[in-house]
């Protein structure tokens, strides 16, 4: 059998299965996760042991401590995983949901609810706990999933798979909802990416690299998870204690993640009373300013020397204290800026005005709009939702924080009597 | 300018509109759509002279009648398309829907809204009334329309678009709402698939080539409208009279739609009391069968011939009193069949059991199941919709007949008083 016909056969089981997972009760389901939970600790030491010989073949390639760190599983970490799908157990199944439910004038009774996608494929970087939470996602929303982690993590995604297979298995239910993409080339990952048809949706997971060239090259449908160009706009009527706040927040509180803010611009009207308490504040914290010649001068002031702002880094997604700003003479300036550079990510608006914040919310395109609050707050968890599979910055099916419900489609229910068309 | 760029040209003009469009009160947005109206019914003589170059041409190129038809538009068919207009102008604007709303325990208040998707770009066939109703459709959910006719209605979609746009313009609202692709080489509509970043989604409607074309080469996100190959099974416990008349219905009231049933799925144990009423009926609404062993049997008993069915038929997608028939031994047999040969469009159960019901809704995987209704009732209007831009067979975004809210997309608004992560 071929690379590609083995990436198909996988596909084909996974599709069986997931005619039988759309089935399941939610009892069911929770069982299953809850047993996998089980399983995966009392695994503990030969997973540890798979993922050593991961760690190890790392460092011999000298892969750096961060990558190592996020790579290594130990017995606590391996419990934290274990006890998040115990927490997706307690989740209420998006599955059934009615969503829109109504009676015609002739009588047909039509019900618009929820139904499994089908096969799932995940595509994701070297993160072994990213195997265990698909797997768990999956499973509570009714779908099959397809596997495809960094060949760096090989040992540690075999082992953790395998002792998922063999709990469904004890549990009676089919092993084949969660499989490993066969092979680790590049050319399995495009095996599945052409396999339309046999798989549903892709959610790669990942640099921005990854997911490009999966929306680039896929037939599959794919959800878009991405890049975070975030803004801070300060508007003329915001609060400077509350304005001061949210950008530090947006920018410092945590820099490695999409929804830390990129860019800060001002409202020229607010600059003079801002600037004296903001600059300061943003040099305590360590951000490094990358500004325009107005926004500049107002940083000299407080004998702070800003780099001079360019496309590269209004376009810039830092992942660092870096920040690029600078001042504009309207609100509608700030719109357009934004809509030039953004990521279509999170916007914020910090402002007393009704009327601003009404505007800033309807012209912005983005997935997730902040009134007085801050861009870290883009986030399932922060949101309500329970569990997370991603962030969409695509327009088409999920957009912004996606949930359990996201990895569902639907299914309208007609109900008649006998009714035909006239 | 070469091609490429004067199709990039043309997109960047509908997101300059598009920015303008998102912002539109929907009582701007409906008085554009009656003056629309009330500008094509004026221009009638205009349109209808251009209609006559493309009719003509198609003429002296030999084209079929039905084809002529489709692509001839007379006075009364241009107020009937206006007419659609001002229906449309009637229809509650999906823009600015919560669709989801809650106050966080932090007292963030969340609201999921719908807003435009932004530029739609729409792919079609030699029907006219498609560029008037595409427009109109776009303009209501606030979204730019790109609009590629078929090159054999270039005359008339010209004429359209020109009329539309004054009187956009004469109504204070962007012109560029509304636009053709330039054009008419099918290389056009290569640069429209790979306008990704400043076209939104592509809508092809028409035939399965066409469809096919696109999803396979776009990079831009598609909604796929689909190909119908819609079964009826008849099961154990269905009513005899209900089971001859749904099986009439969905196959021979209109066939040449995707929501027709194109396989008839008997249960066995329902065949000797059912066969002797069904047969005879169907053969006097002139189906013609494509039959297994067992159903020919029952058929030649009332001295009906029937065509051995070969997997073609299975597959086929007939368009015409064509009907491939065969029996199975359970429910579940009916859903495997279903399973293999589904375009996944819309599947119906006769029956009077409640579990088979519940089994055959849980088991199938399209996206309309029919409990004792016919398939024909799979439709936009059927459904209450007001307007229906197609009927969705992918499961990702909108999955069934597709209305206006299926051209929005959603962002969450925010709403805090400084709140910071912590």
């Amino acid at each position: 059998m071929d690379d590609r016909e083995e990436v198909l056969a996988t596909a084909r089981r996974a599709r069986l299965a997931a005619a039988a997972l759309r089935l399941l009760t939610r009892d069911q389901k929770d069982a299953g996760l809850v047993a996998m939970a089980d399983a995966l600790v009392a695994a503990t030491d030969r997973i540890v042991v798979a993922n050593a010989g991961d760690v190890e073949r790392a460092r011999a390639d000298g892969t750096s401590a961060s990558i190592i760190d996020r790579l290594t599983l130990t017995p606590t970490r391996l419990a934290d995983i274990a006890e998040a799908l115990r927490d997706l157990a307690k989740l209420p199944d998006p599955v059934g949901e009615v969503i829109r439910g109504y009676t015609l004038p002739n009588g047909l009774q039509i019900r618009q609810i929820r139904v499994p996608m089908g096969v799932v494929g995940m595509i994701y970087e070297a993160r072994p706990n990213v195997t265990v939470d698909a797997a768990g996602l999956c499973l509570k929303s009714g779908n099959a999933a397809l596997l495809r982690g960094s060949s760096s993590a090989a040992l540690s995604n075999r082992a953790l798979v395998d002792v998922m297979r063999e709990s469904l298995a004890a549990s009676g239910l089919p092993q084949d909802a969660v499989q490993l993409v066969p092979g680790d080339t590049h050319e399995s990952v495009k095996h599945l990416m052409t396999a339309r048809g046999l798989v549903d949706v892709l959610i790669p997971r990942g640099g921005e690299s990854l997911i490009r060239s999966v929306v680039d090259n896929s037939t599959v449908p794919v959800i878009e998870t991405g890049v975070g160009n975030c803004h801070v706009y300060v508007d003329r009527d915001a609060d400077i204690d509350k304005a001061v706040a949210l950008v530090l927040n947006s920018k410092a509180q945590r820099v490695s993640v999409c929804n830390a803010a990129e860019t800060l611009l001002v409202h020229a009207d607010i600059a003079d009373a801002l600037m004296p308490v903001l600059i300061p504040a943003m040099a305590e914290a360590g951000i490094r300013l990358h500004a325009d010649e107005r926004f500049s001068r107002y940083a000299a002031e407080a004998t702070i020397t800003c780099e001079p702002v360019t496309d590269a880094d209004w376009a810039a997604e830092y992942y660092s204290l870096d920040l690029a700003a600078g001042i504009v003479d309207s609100l509608d300036d700030a719109l357009a800026h934004i809509a030039r550079w953004s990521s279509g990510h999170t916007e914020a608006i910090v402002t007393d005005s009704q009327t601003a914040a009404m505007r800033f919310v309807a012209g912005v395109d983005s997935a997730v709009v902040m009134v007085n609050a801050s861009t870290r707050f883009t986030d399932g968890g922060e949101f309500g939702f329970g569990a997370e599979i991603g962030i969409s910055t695509q327009k088409l099916h999920a957009r912004g924080p996606m949930g359990l419900p996201e990895l569902t489609t639907t299914t309208f229910v007609v109900t008649g009597d006998g009714h035909c068309r006239t």
